[in-house]
């Protein structure tokens, strides 16, 4: 192939990799692929001239990030793979504007270390950090487990770099809360998924440390309570409440199988709230309102457990029980696994009828759910008890459908990828799909980033 | 025309004004013209009804909300203007979620008394939320005195219903916080100033109502000062700050002047701050905590004048003070008006060197300002001492220049419009405006929303 000698003239043998070489699957193993080749240029201008290279050849590109996508995102058969790995830059840390201007390829965790000890944090936090690139949350705009508090991941950026279809690279490099110069551009790239452009660099809000947590495993009989109770702590403590995340009893039970030293420290109840409070003012003891705040419902035996992490480990402890989330699902191969949205006040009728469709479709089938419960966002996992593709479709068919139904969204905060395109057709306003397409049309008239992704 | 013809037969005369009947200038007096006519369908399959007959016509058409923005966004000559005045209702309003789903028309006022008394605020605040519209304010991503707590109005948008240029409806009324289907066609429009598309609905995110304030007016000596201030009062009250507005000594004697009643109630200092802190725990009191926080500026003598609102009369005087900036600006109407923002920490070297610059091209001009200083926003207004286009349009030049120098924005909250096509054009990353270009003539390739707005 002419392009991959170009490409190896460019970036030199290290950074073209091909054959067995390249990456063939993402990592739950759900898809596989052989692709042309994966390349790994080293700056924006790099990126750039891949694309020029690309564009002129018409061949599609797959921009990676930290392999952490879920929806099949990265799956790039034929495709020449964009591996944003090595523009891992901090360009610029202003920690008085509190932004910080990182390239794509920066891992998750490592912006949150570099602001760690000035006050400040990236908010961002979800299991996959470790791995995680900055450009990939963007591409997906990411969500996780205090989205509640600070946004997901477009609330976070205020600037951005992208190369386009063509190599040109789109300055969008702001810092500034408030710029209404036309229309945005921002906003349309990040949670495209690569299919619109390529981001090479963002420019991130950080926010103010809290000073103090309060972390609860509270066990209670169902979720109206513990939506309730959601209700009252935002209430007492002026909206700060930093994550309310829902483990059922299932969940506990196949955390204490596949992960013994995380197990539920109380026996589970049918509903288990990790919640989480903070102040960011010294002198506030964030512990002592939230017990007040919790002390009716124990009165009332409303809630029937809790425990109150009294030291850094215990919170990190109790976390680890929320973030082994992905890993403990994917340990059975054989899912479907979904991210869904529901307004508050249909979540509890959706649980429940969803288990009796998924009853009816097949009664042996297990379901897994964990929810960021405060955003209304359940990842909805069943575990068919009779093998064979068709069941899973219709499972998947049946869940985005009451979903829908429900005034719920198919797609809360893992992207469309893959595996959600043919959902997207399905329960997407058709114009907005015609808009999506012109505007991909627009921009990328060749069809090359990210090709079959996103768009039925 | 024909196509007048059809749209009285399909409104009646009563809603097809032609002549002296239609709009032929802003509020602002700045921009005059001469429209085909204006129209008035109710509804959103009217709206649709409209742009299917522009569309086949060919002809130009300018969307109206309530005729209060300020860069010329409706300025129609020979254009249809399609005013939403008739899409006023409400359709759906959710206390216990939070949201309210309502049509363009509806004025944001009305908003604002809607939700009264549930315990919630509609919380978009800035002085023409008497007439100002939702489409209006969607169209133009509004900002106002309290972004700093509750961000612009994309914020605060969760869904939106929107008329394409060739009258097919765009259905993306969502009341998710979480959802990741396909392109963010929402924020594209929003912000768009019709030239993509007409809003006709949307559904937007309501915030419980504090339940106590602390208002004062400060006096002060520089603004490096009040920016320290800033941040005391931000990290002490767990990020309260409602608003943190800026009127200098020149904004208070414009006010005296022309509107005596609302004069400051001390004698002005160089820089005069509009603080306001708020609450929504009960039982807490913010007056005290923003007392205790002001102490020491106080007995340092760095806060040279201080009153606290004692009662909500108090409180809505200060607040009139700032929310006369717009009528007190125009009561002359020979004026370069602008709205830029800039990093917090480039605002006094900004205006310094503004001065300097100002006072260079023209020794007698006067400069007003006022500031959403939390946000770094600036409304910059000077008065030329020396009549002629030509120095204005230096005047504009240079502010635009000096605030993109610095890594601010010429457009902050007022949208582009026709008066800053020109800035766009000499400011903008052109590979922006060519993606910018290349959207608009995907959406509306006849050009017949809003021509000559935005886009150079």
């Amino acid at each position: 192939m002419p392009i991959l000698d170009d490409l190896r003239t460019l970036f030199g043998d290290a950074h073209v990799l091909t054959g067995d070489d390249a990456p063939q699957r993402d990592w739950t193993g759900l898809y596989r692929w052989r692709p042309l080749a994966l390349v790994r240029p080293g700056t924006t201008g790099e990126v750039a001239a891949v694309m020029r290279l690309a564009h002129e050849a018409g061949a599609p590109v797959v921009p990676v990030g930290g392999n952490t996508g879920l929806n099949g995102g990265t799956s790039a058969e034929g495709a020449l793979m964009l591996s944003l790995e090595r523009l891992n830059r901090i360009r610029t840390y202003s920690p008085s504007a509190r932004t910080i201007t990182a390239e794509a390829g920066v891992v998750v965790d490592v912006l949150h270390r570099h602001v760690e000890g000035a006050g400040l944090i990236f908010p961002l936090r979800f299991g996959a950090s470790g791995s995680a690139t900055l450009g990939g949350v963007l591409s997906t705009n990411a969500g996780g487990a205090n989205v509640l508090r600070y946004g997901m991941v477009r609330d976070l950026c205020l600037g951005l770099e992208v190369v386009l279809a063509d190599g040109r690279v789109m300055n969008l490099m702001n810092a500034l809360h408030k710029d209404n110069t036309g229309y945005d551009l921002r906003d349309l790239m990040i949670g495209a998924e690569g299919t619109l452009g390529i981001i090479t660099g963002a420019v991130m809000r950080l926010e103010p440390a809290p000073v103090a947590h309060a972390t609860a495993l509270l066990g209670m009989a169902d979720l109206e309570a513990a939506l309730a109770l959601l209700n009252r702590v935002q209430a007492g403590t002026g909206g700060a409440v930093e994550a309310f995340e829902f483990m059922p009893e299932a969940y506990m039970a196949r955390l204490a199988r596949v992960k013994p030293d995380l197990a539920c420290p109380f026996a589970p109840s049918p509903v288990n709230i990790l919640l989480e409070t903070a102040t960011t003012i010294t002198g506030e003891d964030p512990v002592a309102r939230l017990e007040t705040l919790l002390l009716p419902d124990l009165e009332a035996g409303v809630i029937t457990e809790a425990v109150i992490a009294q030291s850094q480990a215990q919170r990190a402890k109790l976390w680890a029980m929320r973030e082994a989330a992905a890993e403990i699902t994917f340990t059975t191969p054989d899912l479907v696994d979904t991210d869904i949205s529901l307004p508050l006040d249909r979540l509890p009728g959706f649980v429940e009828r969803m288990a009796a469709r998924i009853g009816a479709l097949d009664p042996a089938a297990e379901i897994l759910m964990i929810a960021h419960l405060g955003d209304g966002n359940i990842h909805y996992t069943v575990y068919p008890g009779t093998s064979g593709p068709a069941l899973k479709a219709e499972m998947r068919a049946a869940i985005a459908e009451q979903t829908v139904a429900l005034g719920g969204s198919f797609s809360a905060e893992h992207g469309v990828g893959l595996s959600k395109r043919q959902t997207m057709a399905r329960h997407k306003d058709p114009v907005a799909l015609e808009v999506m397409r012109a505007i991909k049309a627009a921009l990328d008239p060749k069809g090359i980033l990210n090709p079959d992704k996103v768009l039925p």
